[in-house]
C-alpha cells in the first residue's frame, strides 16, 4: 500500500505515441484543439508537471499550471526550468498550431529571461506563446509567463525548425 | 491503495525551505556536496524528474538522469524543456560551487541548443555544468548533454546574478 | 591627394569622452534627447556605421540606417553584426530612458534571430527597443527591425545591468 | 582634397558580388583561404570595421581587430554590436569551413555574452569560432573573444541553416 502524506503525489500518464500516431492526419491546430477538448490525452510530460493547455487559437497558444512545492528547486522557489518548459510548450504549440497536416516541427533553441521568482503563493501562471515568423522552412515564437494579475514572471523566445511528411529529418534534424 | 501500472509513479520529496535554512551558512560547494553524500535532501523538483547529482567540484557540476516515458512530449520525445531543467540545474549548481557561505544566486536568463532528441532508448544522460567567467555581481556558465558514448544531444548557456547576504535583492533581483 | 570611387568613403567623429563626460549629470533621457537634437554628437561608431537616432521616449527609442554596400558580408547582405549593432543600441538606449541621472547600464548579453536578409534594395530600416522590464539591479529589453513597409527582418531581446553612481561596478561588471 | 585629423579615416572596399560569384565553385574552405592569402578580397564590412581572418582550419577560424576609437559607443567602449559582428564572422564562417562547395549557410540566430569592456588600451583581440555541431540541416558554433593575454572578454553561440545549391532557400530562409 501507497501512503502519500502532504509531500506526496501519484502520476499517471497516456502512451505518448499512440496519440501522436492518431492525430497524424490532422492539422497541427486539430490536433491542439483535440488536446483541449480531451479527445486526445494530454502529453505524459504535461501530467507530471500539471501543466494544462488553456486555449487554442491560429498562431496563438496558452499554457498554465498551479505552482506546487513539486515544482521547487533548492533555493525555495520554482525551478527556472519548469517555467521554461511552460514556455517553451506555449511557443511550440503556437507554431504546431500554424502548420498543415503532415508538417512537423523541432525546436532548435530557445532562449529565457527570469524576471521574478515563481512560488506557491504566485497561484496560477499562464504562458502565452505567439509566432513571430513562419517561413517555409523555419518558424520563431515567442512567449510571456503572467500571473492572474497581468505581472510577467519570464520572457521567452524560440527558433523551430519545420519538417515535412516524407522526410526523415522529422526525428533527428542534426544528425551528420 | 494505490495500484500502480506501467505508466504510474508515485513522486514523494521532502520540505526544500527546512533544508535550504540548514545550509545557509556553508558555502556553496558544501551544499552541494551535502546533498551529493545523501546528508541534504536533494529539491523536490530532482525528486520529481528523477533527476541525480553526480559530480561535484569547484566550478564543476554534473547532473544525470534516465529518460523514462513521463518525460515525453506529444512527439514521443523527451520534452526540451525537461532537458532544459537539467542543463540549468548543472549551469546553476557550477556557480554555486565557487560562492562562499552567505552568496546567493539567481538565473537572469538561459539559452539551449537541441541537437537530437532524447528517448528512452537513449539510456542514461548527463548534462556536465561549468563556469566560464565569475564576476563580483554576475557569472556565466555553459553546459553539454552528452549520453554515455559522449553524443552531445543539447548545449546551454546562462547568465546568474549573484547577491550579497543582507539584501532583500535574493528574493527579487527584478521587482521595480 | 585621396580619391574616392564610388567604393569609398570618409568616416569622421567626434570624441566621445568629452561627450559622455557633459553628458554625466543628465538623466538618461535627456542624455538621448540632446544626441537627437544635435546638442551632443552621436557615439563614433552611428558615424562608422551610418546609424541614426530617429525617436526617443520613455522606455522606447528607435535607430535608424540605409543599407549599403560597405555594410556587406561575403554573401552580398548586410552582416548581421550590423543589425545586431542597431538592435542592441535601440535596446540599450530604451533602458538608458528609464535612468535617472548618476546610473548607468550595460548590456550582460542579447539574442537576436535573423529572419530575412537586408540589402541595398531594402531601403532605409528601423530598430524599435523597448523595455520589457526594469527592476532595480537588472533590466530586460527586446527590439525589432522593420524596413518602410512593417516587413520584419529580425528581432532581439537582451538583459542589462543597472550600476550606480559611486561604483566602480559601471567600469567592469565582471571582474572577478 | 580631403583631409583627414585625427577623428577621420578613409574607408575603401571590394564589389562583394564578384568576389562570391568568382568563390561559388569553391568549397568554404577555399574560399575562406583564398581571403586570408589575398587572392580574395575580404568583405566591405571587414574594410569598414577593420577585420583580419587570422587562421582557418576545418571547423575553426579566427577573426581579430585592433579597436579603435571610432568602434566606440556613448559610452567609451567599443559598442557590444561590434564584438558581436567579429563573434559572429568567427563562427560562420567556421560553418563554412565545413560545407563543400555549392552549399551555403546563413545565421539563424546568434546569442552573446557580454563580460568585460574592450576599449583601445585592450589592445588586439581575436575572436575564435569553432563548430559544436554540423548536421544535415542545421549546425551550431560557439565563439570566444580573448586578448593577447588570453583574457576572456566576451562569449557567443550561434545557430546556422544550411542550404543546398539549387535551392532559392539560399537567399530567403523564412519568406513565408
Amino acid at each position: 500500500m501507497t501512503t502519500l502524506d502532504e509531500r506526496g503525489r501519484v502520476v499517471t500518464w497516456d502512451d505518448p505515441i499512440a496519440s501522436w500516431t492518431a492525430a497524424q492526419d490532422l492539422g497541427g491546430i486539430d490536433v491542439l484543439r483535440a488536446i483541449e477538448g480531451g479527445e486526445l490525452p494530454p502529453p505524459p510530460v504535461a501530467q507530471l508537471l500539471g501543466f494544462e493547455i488553456e486555449r487554442v487559437s491560429e498562431g496563438l497558444v496558452t499554457f498554465a499550471f498551479e505552482p506546487a512545492e513539486y515544482h521547487y528547486n533548492p533555493l525555495g522557489t520554482v525551478h527556472g526550468g519548469i517555467l521554461t518548459t511552460l514556455l517553451d510548450s506555449a511557443m511550440g504549440c503556437a507554431v504546431h498550431s500554424r502548420l498543415r497536416a503532415g508538417l512537423s516541427y523541432t525546436t532548435l533553441e530557445l532562449k529565457v529571461s527570469f524576471l521574478r521568482p515563481v512560488r506557491v503563493t504566485t497561484g496560477r501562471v499562464r504562458s502565452e506563446g505567439k509566432v513571430v515568423h513562419l517561413g517555409g522552412r523555419v518558424a520563431t515564437a515567442e512567449a510571456h509567463l503572467v500571473d492572474g494579475d497581468g505581472v510577467l514572471y519570464a520572457h521567452a523566445t524560440s527558433t523551430c525548425l519545420i519538417s515535412s511528411p516524407g522526410s526523415n529529418e522529422k526525428r533527428d534534424h542534426g544528425a551528420a
